[in-house]
């Protein structure tokens, strides 16, 4: 790790080919806001026409809410040594309430920008950070309240709405639009989302928009239990394994599959430099944990932190542009305790690190005692609170304990003296919770921390399945999504076991988008049924193209089809793979409907007029064959 | 496939080495029962001690539910070729109620017996096959009824537990038995399985015991609300691909990942021959749908479809030893039409044939009309109805529509009439269910079937993610089953796409295993936590080989962990691979322990005291720095 080779900064500004193409039959296009600059990214997935053998039938584009940023843009050009084209400095700008700096202000900054070592890894177009002017509050949730839609506002709400509108007013979409109403627990999700309802959830603080001044190349996106059910994913690098050029790629690879906000674990070498390359190459925000490279700072040694080195990171890496910072400000000294009769005690590396310096100091948690210094770091340059559960449980049987609880009933006191500072605040979940226990954590979540928005890791609700951790956490993940959690962090199949590689992470963020789905489709959120609707239809009409290209993953899909029926002809073929010609159940249902239509009437009519005639006959021969349905 | 190869039998009779091997650092054990012959088997997982600073603490083997069969004992020596032991025999015999035939009495049996071309693919040791004396009834259900505990009923009772009272009486696992009260929505979990309550639950028709009199190799288990969830798997060849051979190892594989039960879904050619090497070598129960290879001998004209022809395939399957029969009795002609307007018409293969069936004579089901012959024959062999949901929806906009609950209540009708007959009874269910319509299934099965077993496929929570979809459906799966449900379908990554093969199968059940055990944890069935309890305190204590050997996939787990830290040193780090020695937050707690310890005290009253006496120096000073909790 010690060695950078000379060629870094070439290889790393070189992608996969497969990390950043397009998507198949997609196209990116953008719904046009108030302003020439407020232009949000979708997907729009175009349908192949249905052949019947009386007509054809035009099947109308899908347009899907995307993440993946610039990268599957074929008009864009990439470069990761510029880094990406910046979305809002017109806006930052012009609220005339920042300034630039003329580098960074954190001692740590100012030492690595110094140092001719990390010339070879450095990002080379480093632009000079931006703090609010003195006095001044730049969150989102300062403007919300003071009744400002912000340009971030209003994208996050037509980005939310993924052209819903159009398609209402499109006769084409009308059975697409078919859906079941939800069960939203008391969330309140309106019909469309307006920028004004974003205003206000922002303001209530029902939601956040992670967007810190310094990451002006962000693609807004908004966490709340009133909106899409998001995702986030974790990489970085540590002292055993990987590089930079690898985390970049993982970012891109995150971002490609779904990842609605990454966070940038890494607590090896170079922690400052990989952050920069992972910023400036980001559409989505960034979150961190800045404990970890406190650590790092003093060697591993939990005992030699101090508020001033903390502050001096939180301030290093606000300039650097992180949207979110996890703060362990919950693990108080006396909570520690109770979890020692715990089966897996504190399993939070960040928790963990804070009891070891509570107990060593026999002082109370300095992110505790100094957290409203915190709230005045992060309001000027709107970094959002991600108030850490460093006392979350480690398995099921530690689940909802009194550790667990006692730092949650503590974020609630932080969550108030945050928005205090006009702060945004996101709560951090567990972890480990049977089935059963899932609903309590929802619920006691949003009535300690007044409904500030839920993050939770999972949860895993069994502990025996390493190695299917993605497949135990996305069960727990999709329910505390339907019960009103706002973002669910990831788990890759690694998880308990190694570092994930390309593959685990996309295994992990599909995992998590079908969660974060099958939480919206029971939330009932306005139009996203649309997309199955439309799969399942292209599924019953053969349109194997179709169907992969609207799945989560149409690559795998593609793949796995391949690996049954590899002709191409097969994928027109009018059976299924999995049972040959005569045993298809949608051809049968098709050979149905045919019998149907022959007849000379519409299939329901065929139907029921079929029916009644025999019902007509049989019950004047005195049968009940056919019975009233 | 037409040409059978020579060597077929003798390349047949290898399993693939990584099939049948035991597991790691695991025995077969056996529980006694009553009588020499009852001896239930299990696998027992030895650990590793734990090493603290101060002492060497035993951690006692771990007892689990074993569905592996003799595969995974070293002792038994296993030949295709002979089949497995039989474990029956001599109960049935006992009973005195059944003869042995002195050859098939289905047409189609004979006729297959008889074909000198079919030698080479035959299974050589043909038993006769055996049946109820004339007016007996020779199901569990009637035993049960009259009052008659069956050696079948001790087993899965004592199958059941566990050992669960033997680790109540030893102090060695008094931490380890801690676990939450569970939410079992009405089920009635008893502290501890008797065959008492096993034959109660029987006779109120609450439970089944699949159990062929012609299948002596089965090692009975039970399913039903009040016991653990089970997961059934499919395998089959079809027209398209796959051959006996690869059948009978995917038996195996599947049995020792955890399948319960299997479904021989074949369609394709010699599916007489491939069942009868599927039986002779199956230690779990074995379900088909007759229909199937019903419609194979009208070369897949449905409509040519006779009773008298579906009956004789009743009578070939029973007489090899099929325990259950998937009947699609309620697909009535009247509701068919129900779904005209659904997205994907009829997805169910069976339902599909049914209905084209009735459509094309304009009659009622012929399944229907005889249902009470069908149960004639079932009482005669015990088989048991697994009642088909042909008009399951096949997407999330058709979940419980009004084509599948018709079909759901006429299931009820039908459950009435089988337990005339003392013929056991499970309900099929769907299918593609968003999360909030889950339940409802559950309740409607358990008010319209009387508490029949219900036995679903996932449901799939939503349609968008082919490729993952043994994901989208374990998360319905986990919910489904902690609702109620007693046996899980599975699903593999598959679905939709293509024929699963040995990978996916194992993913699959994996994906079930994971939803079952989810749902037992929080139904709280008794013991299961343990091996949460048992892996999460390996994982923290570092104890890797105890981690993996305690998972569901040991041999992945310890993969995955060789893919990041591959040298066997590794195995007995004490930090994890993910984070590194400094930041290993279980390495910290440790620490944190440790801290206590040196100070002479127990962890809890060192932590305490600390607690105190700085508590009492900060509150003498005025200091809130410390509160209660």
């Amino acid at each position: 790790m010690s060695a950078i080779p000379e060629d870094f900064i070439r290889r790393t500004a070189r992608l996969s080919e497969d990390v950043a193409r397009p998507f198949p039959n997609s196209r990116k296009v953008f719904a046009q806001g108030s302003q020439p600059s407020l232009r949000v990214p979708m997907r729009e997935v175009a349908q192949h026409p249905t052949h019947t053998s009386a007509e054809i039938e035009e099947n109308p584009p899908i347009t899907l809410y995307d993440t993946s940023g610039p990268y599957t843009d074929p008009s864009v050009e990439i470069d990761l040594l510029r880094g990406l084209p910046e979305v809002r400095t017109a806006w930052i700008e012009e609220r005339g309430d920042t300034e630039p700096l003329d580098g960074p202000t954190s001692d740590y900054g100012r030492s690595r920008a110094a140092d001719p070592a990390l010339a070879a890894l450095r990002f080379e177009h480093l632009r000079g950070p931006r703090r609010a002017l003195s006095g001044r509050n730049v969150t989102q949730m300062h403007y919300a309240r003071r009744g400002i839609v912000t340009p971030e506002m209003e994208y996050v709400a037509i980005r939310e709405n993924c052209r819903l509108a159009e398609m209402r007013a499109d006769p084409r979409y009308a059975r697409l639009l078919r859906s079941h109403a939800g069960e939203a627990f008391g969330a309140r999700i309106p019909d469309e989302i307006t920028a004004e309802f974003v205003r206000a959830e922002v303001a209530a603080g029902r939601a956040i928009i992670p967007a810190n001044i310094n990451h002006p190349e962000l693609e807004p996106m908004i966490i709340g239990r009133n909106f899409r059910v998001k995702v986030n994913t974790n990489i970085g690098n540590s002292a055993v394994t990987s590089s930079i050029e690898e985390e970049v790629e993982k970012l891109v690879w995150s971002c490609r599959w779904g990842g609605d906000t990454l966070m940038d674990l890494s607590t090896g070498k170079n922690i400052h430099e990989t952050r920069e390359w992972i910023l400036r190459n980001s559409p989505v925000p960034i979150g961190t944990v800045p404990i970890y490279q406190a650590l790092e700072k003093v060697d591993g040694k939990a005992e030699e932190l101090t508020w001033e080195l903390f502050r001096d990171t939180l301030i290093e890496q606000a300039e650097q542009g992180v949207d979110y910072f996890t703060i362990h400000a919950g693990v108080r000294l006396a909570y520690v305790p109770l979890t020692a009769d715990r089966v897996t005690g504190i399993v939070s590396r960040g928790g963990s690190i804070m009891a070891k310096w509570c107990l060593a100091h026999h002082q109370e948690n300095f992110l505790y005692t100094h957290f409203a210094e915190i709230c005045e770091i992060m309001k000027a340059y709107d970094v959002s609170f991600s108030l850490g559960d460093g006392l979350r449980p480690g398995c099921i049987a530690d689940a909802n304990d009194r550790a667990q609880f006692a730092e949650l009933e503590t974020l609630g006191e932080l969550t108030k003296i945050a928005w205090d500072h006009d702060v945004q605040v996101m709560i951090e979940g567990p972890g480990h919770v049977p089935l059963h226990k899932v609903k309590e954590n929802v619920d006691k979540e949003l009535a300690d921390c007044l409904e500030a928005p839920f993050y939770t890791l999972g949860p895993l609700v069994t502990d025996v399945a390493p190695a299917y951790d993605h497949i135990t956490s996305a069960i727990g993940a999709a329910n505390i999504g339907w019960y009103g959690t706002a973002m669910l962090c990831y788990v890759t199949p690694k998880e308990h076991l190694g570092l994930p590689n390309r593959e685990d992470v996309r295994d992990g963020i599909i995992s998590y988008r079908i969660a974060a789905h099958a939480a919206d489709l029971a939330k009932g959120f306005p139009g996203v049924q649309v997309r199955d609707n439309a799969l399942s239809k292209a599924r019953f009409e053969f349109r194997w193209e179709d169907q992969f290209n609207l799945s989560l993953d149409p690559e795998r899909a593609r793949e796995y089809h391949d690996q049954t029926m590899p002709k191409e002809a097969h994928k027109v073929a009018h059976f299924c793979s999995m049972c040959g010609p005569n045993f298809c159940s949608m051809k049968i249902t098709q050979d149905v409907r045919d019998y149907a239509a022959r007849q000379g009437l519409s299939e329901q009519e065929a139907l029921e007029r079929g029916m009644q005639e025999k019902a007509l006959e049989f019950v004047e021969k005195g049968s009940a064959l056919y019975r009233e349905v």
